[in-house]
């Protein structure tokens, strides 16, 4: 273990060289330009695979963006581990905002400074380091592995789910590892157990056939907008609890891992609040804010509009108003029953004088709970304490990791998920970072984690 | 009166091509490139009113689009009327719904088409004919008039309140009348003897600093958008009656001649909202679809906005949501009262977690209910049923005529409104147009409303 964890050490600057290579690659997955860097990038990371010592590494075509695969099976009777990562990354946005170009790495203190550097560039390189180190210095892995790096992550990995089926041989393996998250504070790390679902929604409320003015003709038809709002303010109690008949049916009570995981926490919830700039939560009262945040299904207004928007007014009785809503999902809540008791509630409330579509938006994901017992959840807990000196706290995450969903759904696979970026890292923001001294320790906890692994 | 109305008879095709020669201006007031067209028109109106005898004919510079006076006040101890017009016009829209060009006037069958035809330019000509040919055949006139076609009107008449007030002296009359409405059917005149007045709001909620991520951070703070729609739905009762607290107090109860006006309508109500393309109307239940249009103040939300709104999702909780609204207001509400009341409403029901801002935009009007027995008045019911051959119907608009409230609140005048237009005449839309026999009768019907109210 040590010479593997001194090689690391000792080859710090090439590391970094190499990372500074990946990350200087403009890999904008929604870019329609961007097709040569998209190909490029692809390329690089298989050859980074190939010379961490994977063999039968290749680029794989896809209606969209590359991927990339790289496979070492040589430890007969050993598990099987598929680490997955993206090497698309968000768009720079506004360049003015950046004190280093985004695609020029620079550090600056103990942070490295670039687009992709936390999301995900630098924390799958974590891993090949991590198995390239292994191999370099025993010629051998404790497990088996199979990298998969996609190219369309950021743009909701489209054409992934297809090549998960067509490929499932390819891809065996029995549980898969993802470093695309944030540890819970610096030097504090941390195992994700649980991901919310996710259903998108868009209602549409038709009144009159065309806009009315609104003087003329004001007072005596329902108006599209005020019903929507009428129809949505129905949805919940004064206090947040979702009234839709059925939604906390198949909620699972918290189980007595989670409820032990939340202890973990004591959180100062007035100064969580303050720091997003509310003077006061709202939601269900029964519940923590943890519980709320981890536990617990959402229903949320991302857009609501209809009729004028401008500068000033304008007298008017739109047509139509619309909303966008979307529901976040705990075990064990099926969306598709959602999607039907939701569309049920609207169509059963919806006022007379206007008329409802609901649209339900291809986009989703299922909603996951990680048993916290599967041997990558241990070994990982072990291997963490080790690397950092500090037991990791099992967090969950509200929002949504569809790929996630997808391992499950379609390879039967649980996910460990265990991240190295930080809380202020800026992802999908300007000034994108990594913590450098996280991210030596986290290549030095993936070490042993491969280790641990073994023989179970 | 026969050889007056004898010689309109036969200058009728002179009138058309004066009448297309102002229809060819293109004074459109909202269009920054307009000025010499304004200009132009306005010196073509003060010709109009030279050429129909009218002395001190001037046309007025303003901080916006010139308007145009002229008066004649040699009928000692005879009444004024001061009548209003205004010579811009509403933007053409998209050229290709027009069949003619819409600065070239056609007419076809038995209209005459062009933008501005009857909104205004058709309509306050009329009255210029009138006074024009009376002049002619007698030499003199039996009541003083002052004409005021100002340049402003479809832009919310930004510079006419100071002009009021700074020429009160050259516009002293003792009524208004204007033509800048529609009969209630084809043969069928009307005569309008109330608008609602109107106050515009814009609500604005805000909740964190910051756009959220809806995923990891909702079911724990107050959602903008949903309080939004939570406190707009608080407004009414589930039949629409209006729960702010003294919405109604000033309300005056339907006189029982407004109760006789609305007897003259025996309307067919599920008709009248099926032409709008709604099966159902909504409104206050206690009264007719005429009282609630006529009679009875609204509040209607006339646009709702925030979050994402584009193609597709996207989880966002927004930091802000905006409402515009508008109320329509009926005697004897007063818009300060109102806006405090709405206003004080709001903050009282705003909840926790959001801040509310509620702005008033700086347009609107005062409710007007003219009375039914000023010689104007009387003097056009008798003119219509003479030259229309059927008595006019009394009625009022939904909507708000500001001009309207400022002659009652600076110059303490009522305001006779008759207009020729038709329901189908397509102003502020392309193909808008001019009846042309409708066009004649008015004329000659208004030669009779000028004689009869000699004496009053």
């Amino acid at each position: 273990m040590q010479t593997i964890l001194n090689h690391l050490h000792d080859h710090r600057q090439d590391n970094l060289r190499r990372l500074d290579l990946l990350l200087r690659i403009p890999s904008v997955s929604n870019d329609a330009q961007a097709g040569p860097a998209m190909t490029q990038c692809a390329n690089r990371v298989a050859e980074l695979l190939t010379e961490a010592g994977m063999d039968e590494v290749q680029v794989y075509p896809t209606a969209g963006h590359p991927l990339v695969v790289g496979s070492w099976r040589h430890a007969p009777g050993q598990p099987t581990v598929l680490i997955y990562g993206h090497y698309d990354v968000q768009p720079a946005g506004p360049l003015t905002a950046w004190k280093s170009p985004p695609f020029v790495p620079e550090q600056r203190a103990d942070r490295l400074y670039a687009r992709g550097a936390a999301d995900d560039k630098g924390q799958f390189f974590m891993h090949i380091l991590a198995i390239e180190a292994i191999m370099k210095k025993r010629g051998t892995l404790p497990v088996n592995v199979v990298f998969l790096i996609e190219g369309e992550e950021e743009i909701s990995s489209p054409n992934l789910a297809r090549f998960l089926v067509n490929h499932a041989d390819l891809l065996r393996a029995d549980w898969v590892v993802i470093s695309d998250s944030a540890m819970w504070a610096p030097g504090q790390p941390a195992i994700c157990l649980g991901v919310r679902g996710l259903i998108n929604l868009e209602l549409t409320l038709t009144g009159p056939r065309e806009d009315l003015h609104s003087g003329s003709l004001g007072g005596i038809l329902a108006n599209p907008l005020e019903m929507l709002a009428r129809l949505l303010a129905t949805v919940k109690d004064p206090e947040g609890r979702i009234g839709i008949p059925g939604f906390y049916d198949r909620v699972r009570p918290p189980s007595p891992a989670a409820r032990q995981q939340l202890q973990q926490f004591s959180l100062d919830e007035t100064a969580y609040l303050a720091a997003l700039g509310v003077t006061a939560g709202w939601g269900e009262p029964d519940y923590s804010l943890l519980e709320r945040l981890w536990l617990r299904p959402t229903f949320e207004i991302n857009g609501l509009y209809g009729g004028y928007t401008g500068e000033g007014s304008m007298t008017v009785i739109p047509s139509v108003a619309k909303a966008k809503i979307s529901l976040r999902l705990v075990p064990d809540q099926d969306p598709e029953e959602m999607v039907r008791l939701v569309t049920d509630y609207f169509h059963a409330h919806t006022p007379v004088g206007v008329t409802l579509h609901v649209h339900r938006f291809p986009s989703g994901a299922r909603p996951i709970e990680v048993p916290d017992d599967i041997p990558p959840v241990l070994a990982a807990r072990h291997a963490l304490q080790e690397g950092f000196g500090t037991a990791p706290l099992l967090v969950r995450e509200g929002g949504s990791i569809p790929v996630i969903s997808e391992f499950k759904q379609l390879l039967n696979l649980d996910t460990l998920m265990v991240g190295f970026g930080l809380p202020d890292s800026r992802i999908h923001g300007p000034n994108e970072n990594l913590h450098l001294p996280t991210f030596h320790l986290g290549t030095e906890s993936l070490v042993r984690f491969y280790d641990r692994l073994a023989g179970s």
